[in-house]
Protein backbone atom coordinates (compact mmCIF):
# COMPACT_ATOMS: atom_id res chain seq x y z
CA UNK A 1 0.00 0.00 0.00
CA UNK A 2 1.38 3.46 -0.74
CA UNK A 3 -0.01 6.73 -0.15
CA UNK A 4 -2.25 8.77 -2.76
CA UNK A 5 -1.43 12.25 -3.86
CA UNK A 6 -3.96 14.94 -4.49
CA UNK A 7 -3.58 18.60 -5.75
CA UNK A 8 -5.65 21.52 -4.11
CA UNK A 9 -5.69 25.12 -5.61
CA UNK A 10 -5.41 28.33 -3.60
CA UNK A 11 -7.36 31.29 -5.56
CA UNK A 12 -7.45 34.48 -3.24
CA UNK A 13 -8.35 37.85 -4.99
CA UNK A 14 -9.32 41.00 -3.28
CA UNK A 15 -9.89 39.04 -0.11
CA UNK A 16 -11.83 36.97 -0.98
CA UNK A 17 -11.10 32.76 -1.58
CA UNK A 18 -13.10 31.04 -3.68
CA UNK A 19 -14.45 27.39 -2.01
CA UNK A 20 -16.30 24.44 -4.05
CA UNK A 21 -18.94 22.79 -1.85
CA UNK A 22 -18.90 19.25 -1.84
CA UNK A 23 -20.83 16.64 -3.42
CA UNK A 24 -20.08 13.73 -1.91
CA UNK A 25 -18.44 11.84 1.64
CA UNK A 26 -16.13 12.21 3.02
CA UNK A 27 -17.09 16.09 4.40
CA UNK A 28 -20.41 16.31 1.68
CA UNK A 29 -21.94 19.60 2.15
CA UNK A 30 -18.63 21.12 3.86
CA UNK A 31 -16.50 23.58 1.55
CA UNK A 32 -13.40 22.88 0.54
CA UNK A 33 -10.11 24.09 -1.98
CA UNK A 34 -10.76 23.11 -5.69
CA UNK A 35 -9.03 19.92 -5.78
CA UNK A 36 -8.93 15.97 -6.48
CA UNK A 37 -6.81 13.45 -7.12
CA UNK A 38 -3.21 13.22 -9.65
CA UNK A 39 -3.70 10.73 -12.38
CA UNK A 40 -0.87 8.30 -13.27
CA UNK A 41 1.26 10.38 -16.03
CA UNK A 42 0.09 13.78 -15.16
CA UNK A 43 2.23 16.62 -14.02
CA UNK A 44 1.27 18.11 -10.28
CA UNK A 45 1.13 21.48 -12.15
CA UNK A 46 -1.05 20.40 -15.03
CA UNK A 47 -3.60 18.55 -12.50
CA UNK A 48 -4.56 21.05 -10.38
CA UNK A 49 -5.11 23.29 -13.10
CA UNK A 50 -7.72 20.99 -14.78
CA UNK A 51 -9.21 19.81 -11.47
CA UNK A 52 -10.15 23.63 -10.57
CA UNK A 53 -11.31 23.79 -14.28
CA UNK A 54 -13.70 21.01 -13.83
CA UNK A 55 -14.84 21.95 -10.24
CA UNK A 56 -15.29 25.98 -10.77
CA UNK A 57 -14.87 26.41 -14.59
CA UNK A 58 -11.73 28.62 -15.02
CA UNK A 59 -8.97 28.30 -16.71
CA UNK A 60 -6.05 29.14 -13.85
CA UNK A 61 -2.58 29.97 -13.87
CA UNK A 62 0.24 28.37 -11.61
CA UNK A 63 1.68 31.35 -9.46
CA UNK A 64 3.42 29.25 -6.90
CA UNK A 65 3.86 25.83 -4.87
CA UNK A 66 2.33 26.73 -1.51
CA UNK A 67 3.21 23.67 0.29
CA UNK A 68 2.64 20.16 0.37
CA UNK A 69 -0.05 18.35 2.93
CA UNK A 70 1.24 15.04 4.35
CA UNK A 71 -0.57 14.46 7.84
CA UNK A 72 -1.47 10.54 7.28
CA UNK A 73 -5.11 11.30 9.17
CA UNK A 74 -5.92 14.29 7.39
CA UNK A 75 -8.05 12.51 4.94
CA UNK A 76 -10.54 9.77 6.20
CA UNK A 77 -10.10 7.80 3.21
CA UNK A 78 -6.63 7.09 3.54
CA UNK A 79 -3.25 8.44 3.50
CA UNK A 80 -3.16 11.12 0.87
CA UNK A 81 -0.73 13.72 0.47
CA UNK A 82 -1.97 16.93 -0.82
CA UNK A 83 0.26 19.31 -2.98
CA UNK A 84 -0.87 22.47 -3.01
CA UNK A 85 -0.73 26.05 -5.08
CA UNK A 86 -1.32 29.44 -5.03
CA UNK A 87 -3.16 30.44 -8.58
CA UNK A 88 -4.29 33.08 -10.58
CA UNK A 89 -7.52 33.75 -12.82
CA UNK A 90 -10.25 35.51 -14.04
CA UNK A 91 -13.88 34.98 -14.54
CA UNK A 92 -16.92 33.51 -12.41
CA UNK A 93 -17.17 30.43 -11.09
CA UNK A 94 -19.64 27.49 -12.06
CA UNK A 95 -19.87 24.50 -10.28
CA UNK A 96 -19.34 21.62 -11.87
CA UNK A 97 -18.30 17.70 -11.82
CA UNK A 98 -17.92 16.98 -7.82
CA UNK A 99 -18.98 20.75 -6.62
CA UNK A 100 -22.21 21.24 -5.40
CA UNK A 101 -21.27 25.26 -5.33
CA UNK A 102 -18.70 27.36 -6.14
CA UNK A 103 -18.23 30.59 -4.85
CA UNK A 104 -15.65 33.58 -3.24
CA UNK A 105 -15.58 33.67 0.40
CA UNK A 106 -14.61 36.38 2.55
CA UNK A 107 -11.03 35.16 4.39
CA UNK A 108 -12.69 36.79 7.57
CA UNK A 109 -15.51 35.22 7.31
CA UNK A 110 -15.13 31.59 6.40
CA UNK A 111 -17.56 28.49 6.30
CA UNK A 112 -16.81 25.24 8.11
CA UNK A 113 -14.21 23.27 5.97
CA UNK A 114 -13.06 19.92 4.90
CA UNK A 115 -10.24 18.58 5.58
CA UNK A 116 -7.00 19.99 6.71
CA UNK A 117 -8.12 23.02 4.19
CA UNK A 118 -8.20 25.53 7.22
CA UNK A 119 -4.55 24.80 8.36
CA UNK A 120 -4.04 25.51 4.34
CA UNK A 121 -5.92 28.66 3.87
CA UNK A 122 -3.39 30.06 6.78
CA UNK A 123 -1.09 29.21 5.42
CA UNK A 124 -1.69 30.73 1.93
CA UNK A 125 -2.71 34.27 3.51
CA UNK A 126 0.53 33.95 5.49
CA UNK A 127 2.21 33.66 2.64
CA UNK A 128 0.74 36.22 0.36
CA UNK A 129 0.98 38.85 2.67
CA UNK A 130 4.70 37.92 3.08
CA UNK B 1 -2.90 2.23 -10.67
CA UNK B 2 -1.78 6.03 -9.01
CA UNK B 3 1.85 7.74 -8.69
CA UNK B 4 4.28 6.88 -6.05
CA UNK B 5 5.51 9.72 -3.72
CA UNK B 6 9.28 9.72 -3.12
CA UNK B 7 11.09 12.43 -1.14
CA UNK B 8 15.01 13.57 -1.98
CA UNK B 9 16.69 15.68 0.67
CA UNK B 10 19.48 18.45 -0.65
CA UNK B 11 22.20 19.71 1.85
CA UNK B 12 24.65 22.39 0.09
CA UNK B 13 27.18 23.47 2.67
CA UNK B 14 30.58 25.38 2.15
CA UNK B 15 29.61 25.22 -1.75
CA UNK B 16 29.59 21.54 -1.91
CA UNK B 17 26.67 19.15 -1.94
CA UNK B 18 26.10 15.76 -0.46
CA UNK B 19 25.39 12.94 -3.09
CA UNK B 20 25.57 9.52 -2.50
CA UNK B 21 26.93 6.74 -4.87
CA UNK B 22 23.47 4.52 -5.80
CA UNK B 23 24.09 0.83 -5.49
CA UNK B 24 20.71 -0.13 -7.58
CA UNK B 25 19.31 -0.01 -10.73
CA UNK B 26 18.17 2.26 -12.05
CA UNK B 27 21.14 4.54 -12.48
CA UNK B 28 23.34 1.41 -10.27
CA UNK B 29 26.60 3.79 -9.73
CA UNK B 30 25.61 7.06 -10.94
CA UNK B 31 25.62 10.15 -7.93
CA UNK B 32 21.95 11.14 -6.88
CA UNK B 33 20.86 13.07 -3.73
CA UNK B 34 19.36 11.24 -0.68
CA UNK B 35 16.20 9.92 -0.86
CA UNK B 36 13.44 7.51 -1.26
CA UNK B 37 9.92 6.63 -1.22
CA UNK B 38 7.48 7.80 1.40
CA UNK B 39 6.14 5.13 3.46
CA UNK B 40 1.79 4.44 4.07
CA UNK B 41 1.32 6.52 6.99
CA UNK B 42 4.25 8.70 7.02
CA UNK B 43 4.82 12.40 6.50
CA UNK B 44 7.00 13.37 3.37
CA UNK B 45 9.31 15.32 6.18
CA UNK B 46 9.85 12.45 8.30
CA UNK B 47 9.98 10.53 5.56
CA UNK B 48 13.56 12.71 4.09
CA UNK B 49 14.92 12.60 7.18
CA UNK B 50 14.54 8.94 8.12
CA UNK B 51 15.95 8.33 4.47
CA UNK B 52 18.62 11.08 4.93
CA UNK B 53 19.81 9.04 8.13
CA UNK B 54 19.59 5.35 6.20
CA UNK B 55 21.29 6.79 3.78
CA UNK B 56 24.58 9.16 4.70
CA UNK B 57 24.07 8.08 8.41
CA UNK B 58 23.27 11.85 9.61
CA UNK B 59 20.37 13.61 11.39
CA UNK B 60 19.27 16.27 9.52
CA UNK B 61 16.60 19.02 10.19
CA UNK B 62 14.32 20.35 7.49
CA UNK B 63 14.75 24.00 6.66
CA UNK B 64 12.59 24.22 3.46
CA UNK B 65 10.32 23.06 0.80
CA UNK B 66 12.44 23.42 -1.96
CA UNK B 67 9.84 21.67 -5.10
CA UNK B 68 7.63 19.10 -6.12
CA UNK B 69 9.21 17.10 -9.39
CA UNK B 70 6.64 14.78 -10.78
CA UNK B 71 7.32 14.43 -15.08
CA UNK B 72 6.16 11.32 -15.35
CA UNK B 73 9.43 9.99 -17.35
CA UNK B 74 11.66 11.58 -14.60
CA UNK B 75 12.08 7.87 -13.13
CA UNK B 76 12.27 4.48 -15.29
CA UNK B 77 10.34 2.12 -13.08
CA UNK B 78 7.13 4.44 -13.48
CA UNK B 79 5.19 7.74 -12.52
CA UNK B 80 7.04 9.10 -9.05
CA UNK B 81 6.59 12.31 -7.84
CA UNK B 82 9.35 13.63 -5.79
CA UNK B 83 9.06 16.12 -3.00
CA UNK B 84 12.17 17.72 -2.51
CA UNK B 85 13.72 19.86 0.45
CA UNK B 86 16.19 21.73 1.35
CA UNK B 87 17.77 20.28 5.03
CA UNK B 88 20.58 21.51 7.13
CA UNK B 89 22.80 19.57 9.43
CA UNK B 90 26.30 18.57 10.97
CA UNK B 91 28.82 15.77 11.01
CA UNK B 92 30.51 13.61 8.47
CA UNK B 93 28.99 11.10 5.59
CA UNK B 94 28.78 7.20 6.13
CA UNK B 95 27.25 5.47 3.33
CA UNK B 96 24.65 2.94 4.39
CA UNK B 97 21.42 0.98 3.03
CA UNK B 98 20.99 1.68 -0.81
CA UNK B 99 24.42 3.88 -0.70
CA UNK B 100 27.60 2.30 -1.96
CA UNK B 101 29.22 5.86 -0.81
CA UNK B 102 28.32 9.17 0.10
CA UNK B 103 29.98 12.69 -0.16
CA UNK B 104 30.75 15.82 -0.87
CA UNK B 105 31.13 17.20 -4.10
CA UNK B 106 31.75 20.99 -5.15
CA UNK B 107 28.87 22.79 -6.69
CA UNK B 108 30.61 23.31 -10.09
CA UNK B 109 32.55 20.03 -10.27
CA UNK B 110 29.76 17.34 -10.27
CA UNK B 111 29.62 13.77 -11.02
CA UNK B 112 27.11 11.89 -13.43
CA UNK B 113 23.48 12.15 -11.86
CA UNK B 114 21.06 9.61 -11.74
CA UNK B 115 17.19 10.82 -12.40
CA UNK B 116 16.06 14.43 -12.69
CA UNK B 117 18.68 15.62 -10.01
CA UNK B 118 20.99 18.20 -11.62
CA UNK B 119 17.78 20.04 -12.26
CA UNK B 120 16.52 19.54 -8.77
CA UNK B 121 20.43 21.14 -7.91
CA UNK B 122 20.04 23.88 -10.12
CA UNK B 123 16.54 24.75 -8.87
CA UNK B 124 18.74 24.44 -5.49
CA UNK B 125 21.67 26.52 -5.79
CA UNK B 126 19.28 29.37 -7.30
CA UNK B 127 17.03 29.40 -3.95
CA UNK B 128 19.80 29.30 -1.81
CA UNK B 129 20.97 32.36 -3.66
CA UNK B 130 18.23 34.47 -3.32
Amino acid sequence: MKPSVAVDGVLIKNGKILLIKRKNEPFKDKWALPGGFVEYGERVEDAVLREFQEEVGIKAKIKKLLGVYSEPDRDPRGHVISVVFLLEAEGEPKAGDDAADAKFFSLDNLPPLAFDHEKIIKDAIKEIKR
